[in-house]
């Protein structure tokens, strides 16, 4: 696998994903750059350009093959490892996250919630029990969590982050707005919300 | 002002900003790229090439004057303009972003909660009061909202986009799973919190 994939592309993928599927359901064999780019508002040239990177699939004046490409994608992503998530801190963001429906749509699924405060441990959250942070190792281990999602407040995030990783995820995704040293091995990815609200404010300054 | 600068870069600018005003409370008056790079886990030259879109700042061998950068930073994404946003949809997702802290240190803030479960209308999140959704025009106007956030669920947004546009806002944040059809002089952002956990399978992936 290439590792020249830019990020900016990387981050398309997951909707070129999500709009192969509808497309698939829909019972479309083959699709046009023209067509994926208008439901997603990109350009042909983008999506030609984004989709070349990874090989030929387009047939000149044909389209592309919905489900090859989907696959492939699916394959670049790593979505077929049906990764398993344990959200770390049930507050509202934790909360909304086991909520969110876009993860299973790519294959991921929620299978642990942890938090501290012994008011809260017991109840569910979209049908998963909130267990003790205290029992991590074992949680962890009994639900095969891949990646830890950590949305406990900055002060506890670095911590939270080591015991996850002693206790043997992969990977995590971090919400809590700190730099988290982690190792080499272990990819990271952080999320900042205002970065999007940021965005809009750009487009919103140049009218 | 240019509108050259590609959505990668703009996407950096807030954590640029961000960590200028860290620095700028730490009484740092310069800060070469390197160390703007520890600190952000960007390499130096990324983050040369990135504020060379707009301007030369940088003294070769010396650094960015932090209060100069920050300060043309937020002029670009127009973080000086103070964006009031509301918020329609007060699940979760909605009431997690009524309490992120993250968007107060960029200059944003919610002003408004709508949602139209009467239940929960008269409650508050984080001191605001939820609003009855039938109510929009009145406390959009009345609370002079640029922004609207939309967190109602799919089958709702557009609808909700539509009203909100014709009570006066000047953009749409949109988390809803759809893709909305709004003027074109109405910026639109869409959010897709799986965007960033399919770039971490991705990076898992190539382990």
């Amino acid at each position: 696998m290439k590792k020249t994939i830019s990020q900016a592309t990387i981050d398309r993928l997951p909707l070129y994903f999500r709009t192969l599927r509808l497309v698939e359901d829909e019972e479309m064999q083959i699709i046009s750059s023209e067509e994926l780019g208008r439901r997603l508002d990109i350009t042909p040239e983008q999506i030609r350009k984004d989709l070349a990177t990874f090989g030929q699939f387009g047939r000149k004046g044909i389209g592309y093959d919905v489900r090859e490409l989907k696959n492939k994608i699916a394959n670049i992503l790593g979505l077929q490892n049906n990764w398993r998530l344990a959200i770390v801190g049930i507050g509202h963001l934790g909360g909304a996250l086991a909520n969110y429906v876009n993860f299973a749509s790519l294959g991921f699924s929620v299978v642990a919630l942890l938090d501290i405060n012994k008011k809260i441990v017991g109840t569910e959250v979209n049908g998963i029990k909130i267990n003790d942070s205290a029992d991590m190792n074992e949680i962890i281990s009994a639900n095969a969590v891949d990646i830890g999602v950590i949305t406990v407040p900055a002060g506890e995030a670095q911590s939270v982050a080591e015991q996850l990783i002693a206790a043997g995820v992969k990977g995590i995704w971090n919400f809590a707005p700190i730099k988290l040293t982690v190792p080499s091995k272990i990819p990271l990815v952080n999320e900042d919300l205002s970065v999007g609200l940021s965005a809009l404010s750009y487009h919103m300054s140049q009218n």
